[in-house]
């Protein structure tokens, strides 16, 4: 049993406490020894300690806090430009330029981000993981400076922890696991299953804050709206074309 | 530090002993405390032990032995329906059908099958992730009976590993990381970064069995070519469309 994954909170107060650099080695090096497809590590981490590129990060991760407090910040991307400059340089055409590359380097990317969220918390740091580096993209690779065929997928800001907020808590195991094959959910089963969530106290603090009539509506209607979905849907869209991962015809 | 990260190998031939109850669920739980967007959990497990299922999942992995084999296998999905279902019902109007949607469960998704990964091994199983899952997603949704709002993202086939093989070489760490911004690679660069990988007995071998010129053209020509990488697009993008993750206008 690995301790580390179920102590899992993340961090969003950090202390100005540098992190040592064989820590930082190690923490690569744990990414480094993820699984990958076919051995292509067809993925990049950019490491962000420069204050000026921290603050340009900062203004596209939604001016969050922690992303200017935490010492680091690891960018994880799918990456095919080592490798198709590798093929070109040996005489071997690449067909790297397609949505389904972009994903295999995605996954490979986010593999090794856990990797090294975990690496990191058993050496005492904290992670927060930032959806926000799918939102900005675009202009997260112009700071980034990052090539064609190279696109983020998601970064983890790193620091030793300022707070030590409770766990928090899950949907019951038979929200998330089906077995052999998927059993739709019934408005029973909804019910049973968000019962825990909707009745607590965290919950009901959450709805009055908020002025919605309960706690779907919150997400709906403040934290992941329509509207914003679309928008950051068609600007990932043209990023990947952008990029050169939207060739998909032959 | 956590060795199991750095004992990882890639396990493809199984004991057909079974995993016990008591371990698939804390494997099982280790996924369910990974990071998530927003605590919306939006994913799901599949578990598979039912070998006529199995059978049919084998056969969408390219029939790769192993499938067969293992005793246990997780297909990771994308998952908003549970999460749709749950707002309809509170008079909250989910925004979700789109590709930001889909990549955001597509990242929650991998992060979930990582700590999966990490758990198995740390009890003694072995796993080997399956990249067929983006080639044949449409076949396997319907295996699974994956409704709308569901998308197979990867899978992990569990079992008690009989091969103990080496750890597989990974390239130079310079080779995937940067500092500050992204350095690009010269001609130079790249011939040091892969002059080990080129160089190795087994990559000589490697390519007298492929009848090929160098190490990149195995990849260019036969393990991940142009055509197949534009087919499995194609295929991956109408399961988006299919499943109802491409509705990106207003």
């Amino acid at each position: 049993m690995i301790n580390t994954i179920f102590e899992h909170r993340t961090i969003r107060k950090f202390k100005q406490t540098p992190i040592e650099n064989s820590i930082l080695d190690s923490i690569l090096n744990a990414a480094i020894r993820a699984s990958n497809t076919g051995n292509m590590q067809v993925y990049s981490i950019i490491v962000t300690k420069n204050p000026e590129i921290k603050n340009k990060l900062w203004e596209q991760h939604f001016k969050q806090e922690m992303v200017k407090q935490a010492p680091i910040i690891l960018t994880f991307c799918a990456d095919f430009n080592r490798f198709n400059k590798w093929c070109e340089s040996r005489n071997a055409i690449p067909g790297y330029d397609n949505f389904l590359s972009f994903f295999t380097g995605s996954v490979d990317a986010v593999i090794a981000a856990q990797n090294a969220t975990l690496e990191a918390e058993s050496n005492g740091l904290g992670v927060c993981y930032l959806g926000t580096t799918n939102y900005n993209a675009e202009k997260i690779i112009e700071i980034l400076n990052l090539p064609k065929g190279v696109v983020p997928v998601t970064t983890l800001v790193l620091g030793y922890p300022d707070e030590k907020p409770d766990l928090t808590p899950r949907l019951p195991q038979n929200a998330v696991v089906h077995y052999e094959t998927y059993t739709d959910f019934s408005k029973q089963s909804i019910n049973e299953i968000y019962f825990e969530t909707e009745n607590s106290e965290f919950t009901k603090q959450l709805i009055v804050e908020n002025k919605t009539e309960n706690l779907a509506q919150i997400f709906t209607q403040k934290r992941y709206t329509k509207n914003n979905n679309i928008y950051f849907s068609k600007s990932l869209l043209d990023v990947l074309k952008q990029q050169n991962f939207m060739n998909n015809e032959a």
